[in-house]
């Protein structure tokens, strides 16, 4: 057996608001994570190229440097941890720690979610580690709960909301009765969104880590692209309220299911029940349910994001790779997914009820001609409200919760009901009911 | 470095509920787990002294036995895993694997919470590994959570649903407005109660649960006997309608805040409101909300008991043992509580808000008196409702909701309340609230 060794060097790169919430852990725990671990995790090194801006926190002379490369490369640095975020130079630092057989923690769920074959396969080629816990879900761990704790289970279903964006403005919009732009516009102002938000709001952040959880419950690489994405952008207020009257709330729900048909990885605004626990998740949280095949259903909750709940997941990763380090155990490369063919269900194959919403012809007959446009396509109707429409207009805002039906038989239905003449105005409004 | 080994052997001891079911995940599932752990686990023994009854899982030929010590002593077996329960044989028998220095997996939270010292002694003299997922919150893999998912966390506070009989029990009175008697009557036919039910409805599995978290969040060695109880035996349907009233559920809470002023762990019936996500854990359910320095809030959902989400956090346990021994790399002693001194709160010293009920003489200024007593010793009323007595009554029911409150001043006004003449009626009824 290899002797123990007492200390595991890190080099952070990145001082950006992760990379500091990692730095001030590290400093200011360091007793605490010795203690626990059986091992010291000493901060070699904190690389940007910014090294003027205040970070709070407080770095020992000759630990800040604007090298990355130099800091990789160093003998007594164990553990690399990106938190520079992109594909660009991100990646680039990411493999070449790899390849010098270094642990690399990062918490760049777009460089996992679009590059994750070229570094799971780099990692295993080197005998190299590589965690990212906190690319999903922020501070709750829940890689660790998939890959570990349930690992005697089949995966068969994941719920997830994983955006805190997303469930911020809807939120908002839901508790105060508010539009989208305006919502938008003030989750912008209080740091809540990007300038630029369409990798949030269209649900590609979402898609990036739903195939990171598929990827880890199925053992298969999925990739960004193998998920169909629907964001919240323009999501209508008064889908909010309807939903509402109906007893439910719309989530961005990323969705995974794996059964005898295959693999299917969705994201779409979705209405949850209000008496289930994804429907209590608000603001800012994340919550991740895991149905596994032992274990029945189980929900993972917590912060999403913000730098010291990043931080928690990603020293958590460092506390793993510096403990496996120091005692000399091999990596269970296992955990890492594999590429390779997986059976996906087709498309719209899984079948769900569904909430519609039509504006109608206000006139006898058009809600009956409606429910035998649905009925032709197999389509049943569990409940209809007719809502009510501005005084002495032409048509009126119906409301519809369909029985179980697939995506595709929908979306038939949907266009021969648009195609079907003037007793419709506009598009018809359709959200997958959970559960 | 150690050669890495291709097979780890399991011996289960008890072949009831959980290790039946832990024989079954063992054997349906041995690929999957040999794909994903890099290592296989091979089932070489299960004892059990009653061979007879129909487990509903076929073992293979040679594996069955009466013989536990032998299996122990097997040199193929490397893990030992304990389903028999209770703190007699199952005692002896995990003293005995870890003297030999095998890896130890059991769901056994009594054995843990009442002989932690002793077990976990005799794993570091022996050098062998000693895992307890199961014992607290079923298929949740909330220990691994702790310990390794929020390891860069100090623990600050715990709050768990950690029984699944008593929220059973408690969901029912308050959907169907029923009474203690018949509920656990229910219960007991059902099979969610043991016959002879004080374990659970007294609150001592719960404290046994909440001593094992505690132990683990502060890295110091939690008794059963250091955590005040007070269980749901007898509670009363008015008080979980009257919290109803006020917007809260009754739900038997494990406490645990660890502070400056020191730890303090209790179990107790608590007032939860009803849009916190702990008041919308139902039935049979676990939950434990977590909340670190770092992370913030965290909640961990799940099924508490049964036989497949048990034998789950079982085999993960079994997974992590066989994995590492394995690859050869030490295990982390350190997330063994240790025995020593722990920074304690005097009981009673921690503040919170509580839900009283008197019986209140139906008389003008009874109330005034009340309040008067109350506010003498430092207790501020936050919210009174008087509710509708029995026709002709002498005495009618108030509920009060208090402002912050040291229990220990809260007992002093019930006493002084108690002992001042007859203008109340019987006990004074008291929970604690939530947040």
């Amino acid at each position: 057996m290899t002797e123990k060794r007492n200390e595991i060097g890190v080099a952070v790169l990145g001082f950006g608001t992760v990379g500091a919430g990692v730095v001030e852990i590290l400093l200011a725990q360091g007793d605490l994570l010795a203690a626990r671990l059986g091992v010291r995790v000493a901060l070699r090194a904190v690389c940007d190229l910014d090294l003027d801006t205040d970070r709070g926190v407080e770095v020992p002379d000759g630990i800040l440097s604007r090298d990355s490369a130099a800091a990789i490369a160093r003998d007594d640095v164990d553990v690399v941890v990106e938190t520079i975020g992109g594909c660009g130079i991100a990646r680039t630092l990411v493999l070449d720690a790899l390849r010098r057989g270094k642990a690399v923690v990062t918490a760049n769920k777009k460089l996992i979610a679009e590059h994750g074959k070229e570094l799971f396969e780099t990692a295993r080629a080197n005998g190299a580690r590589l965690h990212f816990e906190a690319s999903v879900g922020g501070g709750i761990p829940i890689l660790k709960a998939l890959t570990e704790g349930l690992v005697a289970n089949r995966i068969l279903r994941i719920e997830g909301i994983l955006n805190g964006t997303c469930n911020y403005i809807l939120t908002r919009m839901e508790s105060e009765g508010l539009a989208f732009d305006p919502v938008l516009h003030a989750a912008q102002e209080a740091g809540y969104a990007e300038a630029e938000p369409s990798l949030d709001i269209d649900g590609h952040d979402t898609a990036h880590k739903a195939a990171i959880l598929a990827s880890l419950a199925c053992g298969k690489l999925v990739e960004a692209k193998d998920v169909a994405v629907r964001g919240i952008r323009g999501i209508d207020a008064r889908d909010i309220r309807y939903a509402g009257d109906l007893g439910y709330r719309i989530k961005l729900l990323a969705h995974m299911a794996c059964g005898p048909a295959g693999l299917e990885v969705s994201v779409a605004p979705t209405l949850v029940g209000r008496e289930h626990l994804l429907s209590q998740v608000s603001g800012v949280f994340n919550a991740v349910l895991v149905e596994g095949d032992s274990v029945g259903t189980t929900l993972f909750y917590g912060r999403g994001a913000g730098r010291a709940a990043t931080a928690s997941a990603v020293v958590a990763d460092i506390a793993d790779a510096a403990e496996a380090i120091a005692r000399g155990g091999a990596w269970r490369y296992e955990r890492l997914p594999e590429a390779g063919e997986i059976a996906r269900r087709p498309r719209g194959e899984e079948e769900s009820r569904h909430y519609l919403r039509f504006s109608l012809r206000d006139t006898p007959g058009a809600l009956a001609r409606m429910a035998q446009t649905l009925g032709a396509h197999g389509i049943g109707i569990a409940s209809v409200i007719q809502k009510e429409g501005e005084e002495g207009a032409k048509y009126v805002p119906v409301v519809m919760v369909t029985g179980k039906v697939k995506a595709a038989a929908l979306e038939a239905a949907l266009a021969a009901i648009a195609a079907d003449g003037d007793w419709t105005e506009g598009e018809t409004v359709s959200y997958p009911i959970n559960g």
